[in-house]
């Protein structure tokens, strides 16, 4: 992703406890596919987790912790794409939304937890829908981070990784980083 | 989907109550993204959650419940494809597991909750990983449907349903079904 404007991720509205493996895994999921940082509403828990996989399996990416995810969102420095199924069909509007990306504009992606309040779909260039149907946060935002990046997230490489993943048609193969 | 084969995804190791609402997100994410089943292994909360969506969000789509996931897998009249971070890379794979669909294979997705045992890899005809980095079933899931139907998926019209969201770009416009 480098040469490219900055992605990052905001996951609003996390609730401690109750949305520590969702929160989790839109912090994980943002990593893997080619964001550049996740922004977390106070959530503590998840923002170690994160960090300790990207220690364990490299970088570079950013886990931030926010007290204040509006402003955030007031003093973004791009634009803002905010996910919902309330919203413009993502196969429409990422053409649009890439070539911004590619101008050099800084892309924030904000998913919610549960309810998102009516300011941030004003506060958004664009409300989308990855389709128009109840699912996943999680899966919405893997699906709009691989068609953003047109698949080229799945190539990149990690910095300063301990151990590696060996891709396999059967079992699993994990070596240190450097034996590669 | 119609006129191809069957897709399902099978929910291997579901740990009722910690795992419910992962398990409801894989159903959702199965169904919204092109799906046309979801098996769950003895998970009967999540199972309700997700007809009730088809029921107000319309179908066809089929919830079914199994005490028996590795007759599920044994049986299969079709090809197995296990996603897991372990496996061959979704981008090096895709185009073959895309034309079994195409030429009539009924296609089984397993994803795991934690750890998937052995034999499991070794039923699989491929391990797939949506990435080799550790991130989540749901993104893992979301990308795979997404690049197996090619986009289709999104387009999909729905049966059946009480209610349709209308894509907007500001706000939520729900109506009832019939009067789209």
């Amino acid at each position: 992703m480098q040469n490219e404007s900055e992605v990052a991720v905001l996951r609003l509205g996390h609730r401690p406890g109750r949305d520590n493996r969702m929160t989790t895994h839109v912090g994980l999921t943002a990593r893997a596919l080619g964001a550049d940082r996740v922004i977390l509403d106070g959530a503590s828990g998840p923002a170690e987790t994160i960090e300790d996989i990207t220690e364990r399996f490299g970088g570079p990416f950013e886990v931030q912790v926010t007290e204040s995810p509006k402003g955030v969102l007031r003093n973004w420095d791009g634009v803002v794409v905010h996910l919902t199924m309330y919203g413009e069909r993502v196969q429409d509007v990422e053409g649009t939304i890439r070539e911004c990306h590619a101008s050099g504009e800084p892309v924030l992606i904000v998913v919610g937890a549960e309810k998102v309040s009516f300011d941030v779909y004003e506060a958004a260039d664009w409300n989308v829908g990855v389709t128009n149907q109840p699912h996943s946060e999680v899966a919405g935002l893997a699906v709009f981070l691989d068609r953003l990046f047109e698949g080229r997230e799945l190539d990149r490489e990690w910095d300063d990784a301990d151990q590696h993943v060996v891709p396999m048609p059967t079992g699993k193969k994990v070596v240190p980083a450097e034996e590669e």
